[in-house]
């Protein structure tokens, strides 16, 4: 949504009728309402552009806009600009924390290129996982002819996610090796190892240098499907000179280098060798190399395998359908037909690895789900561990044991690997390209930071080092990358059916609702006087005092009314003043505030 | 709170006037309170004692209630019965999650001991962190006499927290070898290590055999003061042999040994050896072995250390004076005098290593703090990572990292070792003590489940092996420790000033709040026909939309009154209508619903 588009929404949100001045039966008079208005800005312009906008590109430059990915790990987003043309790699989403109460999730800001989405030549999408595809049904919803270019197993999990969004995009089908030109980039693709098959890595060459980015990868040496992350491409591209070298920081503060996936199989066997019943697995419907070894296991043990949730069963449909997944003839079977089969026989693939509440794992635990599980039953957490899950993950696995499960997870087998390279693999990328400048992307401050300082010590100078932020602006100019400025980069909410129209605002007073609840007063006011004509009442949600509270507000009430309310015809300014009466009143009892709402009405 | 008490709670948080018949000028009927307290029972009745309730204890049989610690990881109580007397194991606090807003803290459940608090002889303290002894003073302020059993920090700390509530104890000094009657309960004292000094666990003898409760522990061999877990009192007691042996299972599903915290000492002293500016610490304000690393690391390097924060420098006084820290002379001064030193001579010792926002860490991270922190400066995590903080925490040190801070955390270096015994040192406890029967205490389900199976692989009887939760009843009679039956034990919020009254309801409501944000309905009715006279006022806080939706929601108001309120006189059942109505509406558009609130006035 546009800043102009969003000056609208206070007025569209607050249906007050215009009434004529006050009277007994109309309780409302029109000063109240800009009153109110003016008491909570709730959906003003979000962000305009900052004082160190940049200075226009230097001819030839190539400019770098990271929009999202940042500050955060989510929502990836990295604009570049040459020639007048914009090219875009990945767009991503990102999960909420739990201070962004309500909030679906969070898109990249579109604000610095949305008066220029004619002048973009593609979006390149280096693989399928959400916080890089994820913002793309919006981008297209902007401008829906925008080609996608990216591997096939990419392309077929953002076209089936545009399917829902009614989109059918413009796609470009690329395989690692391949050198395309979108408008002045010249691009080349290489295959990078992660957590999601078909990653890739792009060079992006233009008369200003060469940029690699990396994408998310890490250097699993044996991967489930032999494709290694092409160092020998990396060292060819560093010999040809690497200006601008984009590199996966979330991983850069673990020391050393990431496990092989294959290094899972012995622990994913043995829970296969030793379930008494059913198996039930939970893993990111993307991550197809370990649903590979969880139906290699079930095959080896003489189980069958259903798929169990709605984008699981999609995902694996296509990566079956395009040969991302091996599945042995008569393995996979309906999930009706296994309910016949002896639970020693069963295998349930299923997402909610995270704890979600409405997946198909928290229904189990909680017994919501038509599959019951219970006594000698096995649950295969075969999955991270996401920052900010860990309760509802450990709820998860309270419930499942109180239930007699048998639970695996990370904490207690070695059933995960991360997709991310550690410090040792990010030294070893930094060695073998020597770029000559570098920009950690994907990451906190803390991992931006600590890849920063892995560039460093490997030799790359401490000036060509830019640890950018969202919304930095970075231009590529005589082979030196340097700050030029900044565009707007703020965290656009999608929130219900609204884009960027929850603020900080609204979320503030989420916040605070969570905290006290809510206490609504109606007070009945002597229209001659503006004093209270009877006892307010109060009707309160979230809220507990021990009554004696409420019944002390009304004192605080009489007294702000005579101080400050007689004479005023402004309703909106007698329900400011009762509110913060009543707000002030609960706050110094309480240590926090409810919000309180106010309603005035004549007697 | 009583449950008698609780019932009383909606009538008094509701000060709804009872009005006389309904009119013009009253706009509220006293049905209409009646009906609105039907819709919203926040305060009903808590807990009633549990179909399972048990049998009486059959003679010279110990009973065994956990009241808390028993599902969830804090609020430790277990009270045993014999001879119709109680003896009291600790009564702690446990900290809120997410899907608790609001709430301070949440207590034991005191509801099955309130009407014999007469028959309680002592509340033995094991240790002195809030989650063992958080709850004492909620206790005392129901009878304050209770004799309070510990060791000398414990009893100092709880002393000083009990102060607070200006409350002063009695008290009886015990150290580990001591044994002392209380009541019908021989107790003999156990040295145990654990991450604050002067634990003890407490063997209990009674006619109906002896318990061991290990409170929490582990066996740290090289233990700064010296002080390691008394295994060779567990031999003894265990050759005497003991019947029901209670042990700590926190870490019940991490294999091997708990590291010494010796071992943080090279990392530690790396941190000091090598930061160029000031060296800012922040810790647990009870981890007085930690706070004696960071001292004589921060002396070797020639820097003086100040403690910031209230409970940090109460705590750390109080271990000095009794000689549970060791300052050398002038190395603790006031941190208004290090002010004026220079940088590389400063430490500080603060609070907030779990990103509590009101901590003095947290706030010099927002540049809230009058230390002011920057390039240079590093800051030390000697502190673990409690589930559910992660975000906090990653964001404070995200904030610090902006501000060219270097943070040292457990994620980065060796800073921080659990204060619980791992899964091999409770095997070497199992296999000393052999216990006949085994009581796992303090934990979620996962971890009484794992340590059970510890117990089990030992040789323990699987029958002799309860696994039980808060509210159960284990009677120990004839060696046989058996489940007798459920008493109450719900989770007792402390919310601002009240205590026991936010309710599950209150806590549900809080988070529909969170999530969708609050919208009051103002609808002015014809009085004679029930329409409305004039289009709603919707005031809203923390919802958004597009505006459209609450003008559609005047039509279901219309359509839902027209269908349902004719002839009707009760005001309740009005907004009753119209909050469902426009509810329903929200919810359709936006997948979930905000809170709505109904007010009807007649014009």
């Amino acid at each position: 949504m546009s800043p102009a588009a969003q000056k609208n929404a206070p007025a569209k949100n607050s249906t007050t009728q215009n009434a004529p001045a006050r009277s007994a039966r109309a309780p409302r008079s029109a000063p109240k309402s800009t009153q109110r208005t003016a008491r909570a800005p709730r959906n003003a312009p979000r962000s305009v552009p900052a004082p160190g906008a940049p200075a226009p590109l230097a001819p030839g430059g190539l400019r770098v806009m990271p929009l999202g990915g940042l500050g955060e790990i989510g929502r990836n987003m990295t604009v570049f600009e040459h020639a007048d043309k914009l090219l875009v790699v990945d767009c991503g989403v990102l999960f909420p924390e739990d201070h962004q109460p309500g909030v679906d999730v969070i898109l990249p800001d579109f604000t610095p290129i949305r008066d220029r989405l004619d002048d973009i030549v593609a979006i390149v999408l280096t693989h399928g996982h959400e916080d890089h595809i994820g913002g793309v049904p919006y981008l297209l919803k902007e401008r829906a002819d925008i080609p996608l270019i990216g591997s096939e197993l990419t392309l077929a999990f953002i076209t089936a996610k545009l399917k829902e969004h009614r989109i059918t995009p413009s796609t470009v089908h690329v395989e690692a090796g391949d050198r395309r030109t979108a408008g002045p980039f010249d691009l080349e693709f290489v295959a990078v190892n992660h957590s999601i098959p078909d990653g890739l890595a792009v060079a992006i060459r233009t008369s200003a240098g060469m940029v690699l980015h990396t994408g998310d990868f890490k250097m699993d040496q044996f991967p489930l499907d032999g494709r290694i992350t092409d160092l020998r491409a990396f060292a060819r591209l560093g010999e040809e000179g690497v200006d601008l070298f984009l590199t996966d920081s979330t991983n850069a503060e673990v020391p050393g280098f990431t496990v092989s996936e294959r290094d899972l199989t012995p622990a994913i066997d043995q829970v296969f060798a030793t379930a008494p019943r059913r198996v039930i697995v939970s893993s990111f419907a993307s991550h197809v190399h370990r649903i590979q070894q969880v139906l290699d296991a079930a095959h080896a043990h003489g189980r069958k395998v259903a798929f169990v949730g709605r984008s699981m069963v999609r995902n694996m449909g296509i990566a079956r359908d395009l040969g991302y997944l091996t599945i042995p003839r008569g393995l996979v079977v309906d999930a009706k037909k296994l309910e016949q089969m002896p639970d020693e026989k069963v295998t349930l693939v299923c997402t909610g690895s995270q704890g979600e509440p409405l997946a198909a794992l928290s229904r189990m635990a909680n017994g919501e789900h038509q599959i019951e599980v219970g006594d000698g039953d096995t649950v295969l957490l075969a999955s991270s561990l996401i920052p900010g899950n860990e309760n509802a993950i450990y709820g998860v696995i309270n419930k499942l044991t109180d239930r007699g499960v048998r639970v695996v997870h990370k904490g207690n087998a070695k059933v995960h690997v991360s997709g991310h390279a550690s410090a040792g693999e990010l030294v070893y990328c930094y060695n073998i390209v020597r770029p000559r400048n570098v920009m950690p992307v994907h990451g906190e401050a803390k991992h931006l930071r600590a890849n920063a300082d892995l560039a460093i010590r490997t030799g790359v100078p401490a000036e060509g080092t830019v640890v950018a932020r969202d919304g930095d602006v970075i231009d590529l100019v005589d082979g030196r990358a340097r700050l030029a400025g900044h565009v707007p980069a703020e965290l656009v909410y999608v929130d219900g059916e609204t884009i960027g129209r929850a603020t900080e605002g609204v979320l503030a007073e989420r916040r605070q609702l969570k905290d006290g609840g809510v206490v609504t007063v109606l007070a009945i006011l002597d229209p001659e006087t503006n004093a209270l004509a009877e006892p307010p009442e109060y009707l309160t949600r979230g809220f507990v005092s021990d009554g004696r509270l409420l019944k002390g507000a009304t004192a605080e009430i009489t007294t702000a009314l005579a101080r400050t309310a007689p004479g005023t015809d402004d309703i909106g300014k007698l329900e400011s003043v009762i509110a913060g009466a009543v707000a002030r009143h609960l706050g110094r009892a309480l240590r926090r505030e409810p919000v309180v709402i106010a309603v005035v009405v004549d007697a």
